[in-house]
Order: C-alpha cells, then structure tokens, then sequence
C-alpha cells in the first residue's frame, strides 16, 4: 500500500510553527506512517534546531505502527527584510504565503493528499498586501464549498459560516441554504469515511426559539431544513437549543453538531479542547487540517511550545485523508 | 445575629421542585444555617414525602456550622384541577405561579432577603394564561433593572440580555446601554459584597471584530462602553474574542464574564456547569437564585433527581443576601 502524502507548512516564522514542526517530527514515533513533505526553509529550520538542542533528520523515518515513512524539506526561502520573532511582519507575512500557497498548489495537482499547516499570522499576511483573511480564505477563493470543522476526542463540530460579522451570518440561517450545506457536509464525511457521525443541528434563538415566543428562525428555516435533509437520507437532528445542544454532543463520537455561526460552536469548542484541538477544512480536493492555536507570538523562543495540537492535526489528516487509499483500492 | 430569611418556592408540582426540596431539607446539615420558608402545599409535600419514604421535620432543626436554623411551611394549596406528574397543566401553572408570587410578595415587603426558587414549567405558566415566560420576566416586571447572572465553583457568567430571539438581543449592544449595564452590574455586586469581581466583556462578532474587519460593534458601541466604565472606577476588560473569554473566566474565581447575549454566556456555562450551576437575578431590593436545571419531566417519580444544584442555590442565596447583615450591622 502506498503511504498517504502529507503536506505540512512551517508557519509564520515569527511565531511557533518552526518549533511545534520541529519538536513532532523529533519524535517519528508519535506521528502516522506517511510521506511527509514539510513547505518552508531550510535556514529557518538549522537556526530552530540549534536554539532547540534538537536534530531533525531528513530521509527515511520509522514512524508509529512500524511502518517506514519518510520527511522531505521543500526550501522556499527565509522571510526577505527585516522581521522579528514574536512580532507580525510584511517578511514573515510574505514568506508563511509562499509556503501555504506552494503547498496547496501541490495538493491541487493531486501530489499530496492533506495540507497540514502551522500557524500564520494574519496581521503579517496583511502587512504583506494579502486581502486573505486566513487560510481558509485563500482556500475558499478556489473552493467555495469549503466547510470549516473541529474535532476533538470529546467534540465535533462543522460550522455554517465562520469569519463573517454576526449580523452578516445570521442572513445565511435560510431553509435552502442550510439544506444544501447539511447534504455537502454530509458527502464530505462521506468522502473520508465518517459515515457513522449523525449530525445535531443548533437553533439560533434562545430555547430553540420555545415554539416560535423566542424567535421564529427555528421554525420556519431550521426546521423545514432538517426534515429535508432526513427525507433525503441522512441522520440528522434538530433545531436543539444552542444552550444545550454541545452538551449533548460531548464525548459522544458518533455525533457532529452543527453550529450556524463562528462562536456558537466556537465557544463550545474550544472550552472542552482548548489548544488541543484541530481545524479540518472538507470539501476541497484534499484534507487540509491544522492545530487550533495561534502564532503564540508571547511564547516564542522560549521553548515551551507544546506540538501536541500539531500531533493530532497530523494523525487526523492522515486519517481523514488516508481513507480512501486504504478502502478505494 | 439574626439568621437571613430565605424563601424557598415548590415549583411546578408535575416536575422534580417537590422532591429536590425535600431531599434538600432532609438532610439540613448540608445546608447554610437560615429561616427558611418554604412556599408550597403541605398535600403535595406529604405525598412526595410518601413516595420518597423521608420524613421532613418542621421547625427547629441543625444546620450547618453548628447555627440553629430553622424551616416553616406556607400552605398555598394544591393545584386545582387535572394535572399529572411529569406533564404541563394549567392547574399547575396556577398553582407554582401563586407560590413564586406570594414569594416575592413577602420579599418586596422585606420579609425575605433571598427568594430560591425550584424550577417551574413555562408551559404550564402559558397554560394558566400567565404571559410571564419564567419567573425572570415576571420579576422584570416589577425591576426592570434585574440582571441575570450564572454562578458556579468554575465560571461567573452575566447576561446583557436574556430571553430575546437573538436578532432583538443584537439590538441592545449600544455604548449607552452598555455602560448602564456595566455600572449597575457593579452596584449590584458591591451591594452582596462580590467586590472583588472583575468584569471581562465578550465582543459580539468572531475575534471581537478582528480590529473591524469582522464586525464593527467591537469598536463603536462596546470598547467605548468598557473605557467609560474603566474611567468610573470599575474594574473592567474587554472586549474579549467571543471564544477566548469565557475560556479566560474558568476556575478564576475573581473574574466575571458578561456575555451580550443569552446563548453566548450559556453555551459556555451549562458545558462547565451543567445542572450543577445557579441562576441568580440581581438588581431587585432582594437576592433571587434557582438551581440550572428545568422541571427534568422525564424522571419526575423515579426518585433520582439531584438536590445538589438546588443545595447550591440555598447556599449562594444565603451569601449574597446574608453578606449586608453580616458585614452591615
């Protein structure tokens, strides 16, 4: 069987990424049997190792499950112009858009199967004159099906829209918006063999609306969209109260809830996984997950970055990814 | 020193408030020393305490802390009417309304510090014919200055706003409004001698608005809001990405969160407190607290409901409504 290819993007230079890439792939035993190739410099990476006391070797790996994998290095060059660790730069912006935007075009070309990337900083893509407001951004520019999920061992979740004003998303709760979004997210599942995840969808109003006193969105959007969806085949519940409804989906792995904007499900989220986390973007040729933290610019060079939410970000492209490989000979 | 007065309403006589009192007041050694009221139906109490095989002593009883406490009954009368365990009725409805009524009635003549209140079903209020959506509304009534607050060992959290369809509750996030809400939430904490508590405010937008490109409320209406509160003294912070600050308020005693809008705060809390929390109203001329948990229907009669949250609830009342005679003599 041929391994998985993984891509993974070293990140803002100024921020953790070169240190949490560094620190995993020291340690070949806690990751996935794959071919990876890592998108960034090769200075960048000599520097982080002597800073860190650590060797990475290039080549041939033993990684988990004895099974052989191997790391290759894509040097894309070191930030051109002044930059600093810890601090946001049109340098780092520059360099952290070369990596991921290389990266994707492999995938694209159909030579990697998931991206996985560090940390960019937003303010340092848009010091570099980049109108993306993040990786999900540029992705969606060529994806416009692109849905945007986190997963953890205690929660899922996918969300209907993310970086749009509150007012703005509250316009997409419409019946035949939602219905579309319930049947793609559920073939993306499908395409990376989650067909066991039932889908819990959240209300928008308080109770769920309490039968139309708190709101009518429930019944005359959600609802009707739900019911369509189930007609159609799918295991889906809902509009349950926001309140409620990631209670319900804690530890309970054969659930995804289904938030209908940014922070309902991101607060849930990141309560129970906080830093531990990972982003998973589906409906894109590929898989492309990431750890769901920031640049951490405040702990930069001090070492005590933790690659645990790479680690898993790893393990679940891989997976994810990995899956119609080893089932769709 | 006199012991403070607490209330203590049945509830809905069809949902667990019989026997989550019962079970509470059975075992007074876990409870604050008060004197207590209890605002129900000796009927009703007699047969729950059948059912439960307890026996609840009236008058004098221990309490915790070696303080004499003592439990007297109002009999208000059962319900009138058809009515099952487990199901709304508007003889319930009737009946948890007259008891919650009578309450507040003995509150606002000063007869009572702190009213705790067991849960009552909306429906069954509907039923009735009463158009308060829950005993907040109707306290709304008379106060129109009652802030809704949630109480737990791991997480404060306020409501700007709380049973409003979302689209409405958006409405409220104005710098004015904002800056009333954040003073007399102060005022109300200094009155039961919370001082120490420090404010952190939500924004309402993903990233609290990313510096404006998600959203504009961030900068007109809540940072000038939180600066002008910070000028008069408060001890105040914000606004918070959405789904950072609630994380940033768990297991800090000294922090609370305000949330501006009902699912904001109580997505977080009910996932770190779930039916162990306390619902406490502020800014009435007395302290009001309920257990986080409904009427629970579905396990009325099974004797397995939990006293614990409502325990909680006799507690915390009796610490925000006995800090005034304590420390004010």
């Amino acid at each position: 069987m041929r391994l998985p290819r993984l891509g993974v993007t070293l990140g803002d230079p100024a921020g953790v990424g070169p240190e949490i890439v560094l620190k995993a792939f020291s340690q070949p035993g806690l990751l996935p049997a794959a071919e990876y190739t890592l998108f960034g410099s090769r200075q960048l990476l000599q520097e982080e190792q002597r800073r860190l006391g650590l060797q990475l070797r290039l080549g041939n790996l033993i990684f988990a499950e004895n099974e052989e994998g191997s790391l290759a290095l894509l040097d894309l060059g070191e930030p051109s112009g002044s930059w600093r660790r810890g601090e946001s730069s049109a340098a780092c912006g520059g360099v952290s858009f070369r990596y991921f935007e290389k990266a994707v075009d492999e995938a694209r070309k159909g030579r990697l199967e998931a991206v996985v990337t560090a940390p960019i900083s937003k303010q340092s893509w848009h010091m570099a004159g980049f109108s993306w407001r993040g990786h999900t951004e540029y992705l969606n520019s060529f994806f416009s099906g692109a849905i945007m999920t986190f997963w953890s061992d205690r929660m899922r979740v996918a969300l209907l829209s993310h970086h749009l004003p509150l007012q703005e998303a509250l316009g997409l709760v419409k019946a035949d918006i939602l219905h579309r979004f319930f049947m793609h997210l559920h073939e993306c599942l499908e395409k990376a063999e989650q067909t066991g995840l039932e889908l819990i969808v959240a209300g928008l109003n308080p109770h769920a609306g309490e039968g139309g006193v708190l709101g009518k969105e429930e019944e005359r959007e959600i609802r009707p969209a739900v019911e369509r969806a189930k007609a159609d085949g799918l295991k889906i519940s809902g509009p349950w109260p926001p309140d409620v409804v990631f209670r319900q989906a804690l530890d309970r792995p054969d659930l995804m809830a289904v938030a209908l904007y940014h922070d309902q499900g991101l607060i849930a989220f990141k309560l129970v996984a906080f830093e531990t986390g990972v982003n998973v973007s589906l409906g894109l040729p590929f898989i492309r997950t990431s750890p769901d933290h920031g640049t951490a610019f405040d702990i930069v060079g001090l070492g005590k970055a933790d690659p645990e939410s790479l680690r898993q970000a790893l393990r679940l492209g891989r997976r994810l990814a990995a899956a119609p490989l080893q089932f769709r000979p």
